[in-house]
């Protein structure tokens, strides 16, 4: 697909199909990951991939999903979940600009995991200590964000936002996501 | 270009030739960029496209570049600076995760732009006071970064790090950029 469309046409994904994601597409995402743009090039981000199912469903858990669409868009354990995550993991004394890289480099994960037919959940509102301890991680590191990963079971679509960009669910249970407009967002000097 | 491909070679420009870069250049790269990633999709980021010649030299005169290979890769007006710039906007108040956000736009705008032939540098450390005065922006918005874009006048390459990260240029005048390795920045759990 061409990039421009890839880009245009990616959405959030939250319910998943019960297959599982291999070694090597997970590998080749965070092969682009890595060439994402980062503050300095001092590449401070680290992943932790996590794959055996009671971990995965116990960081699963400490996860919450799409407060607009719920509970349509909560996914279940053992229908629609991820098979697994990605999880980002910075300094626990990072500073804001390790936000900014995480951002570039989630949005890279994005992009790679839907040219390989894979969607994401890009996941901020998430138990952060109790995942800590789950994957074993020291005091020192702090995960900033997850990322659920598999094969897509819905197709969501975006549309021009007239008014309000509140996502929302159709007669269908197609999600809808309305986006701004180029020149609602943008001021040409 | 295959995605995979371009999102592992693009890199990060900062000499650039003097042409100019076409309004619909820059609209189709803020088409994807309004489709990016973004918290609870509230699309709270603005973006402000600077073209006047003495607006660009003024929003020139606020930004550092790349300090590990100053004053080789530091661009001068008329001969290697960038013919425009995009002011990242958000509320000058704003929560952390719209570093996020930013991040995800602006790796959006630098793969678009990267598609288009064209070059982009991502600019963290600039005077964001007198850059928010000079674009006339409220007290209320803060100017989060700059993406300095236009037609590359350099060639990065990115090459495997041993040990240190800090990008440095060879005896060509060449940017060499080290890569940590997906087995360096990943635990498979």
């Amino acid at each position: 697909m061409n990039i421009l469309d890839l880009m245009r046409e990616r959405r959030t994904i939250r319910l998943f199909q019960q297959r599982p994601v291999s070694d090597a597409e997970i590998r080749t995402i965070l092969d682009c990951a890595r060439y994402a743009s980062c503050a300095a090039n001092m590449q401070r981000l680290r992943y932790a991939v996590v794959r055996p199912p009671e971990l995965v469903k116990a960081v699963f858990d400490t996860a919450a999903w799409g407060a607009m669409v719920r509970p349509r868009r909560t996914p279940e354990w053992g229908r629609t979940a991820p098979p697994c995550f990605v999880a980002v993991i910075s300094p626990a004394d990072a500073p804001p600009v390790l936000e900014a890289d995480a951002g570039a480099a989630i949005q890279t994960i994005e992009y790679a995991a839907w040219e390989l037919g894979l969607g994401c959940c890009w996941i901020g509102s998430f138990d952060r200590e109790r995942c800590r301890r789950l994957l074993e991680l020291p005091e020192e590191r702090s995960i900033l964000y997850l990322v659920a990963l598999g094969r897509p079971a819905e197709s969501p679509v975006a549309e021009e936002a007239s008014g309000s960009v509140r996502y929302y669910l159709d007669d269908a249970d197609v999600l809808h996501v309305p986006k701004y407009s180029v020149d609602d967002l943008t001021t040409w000097l």
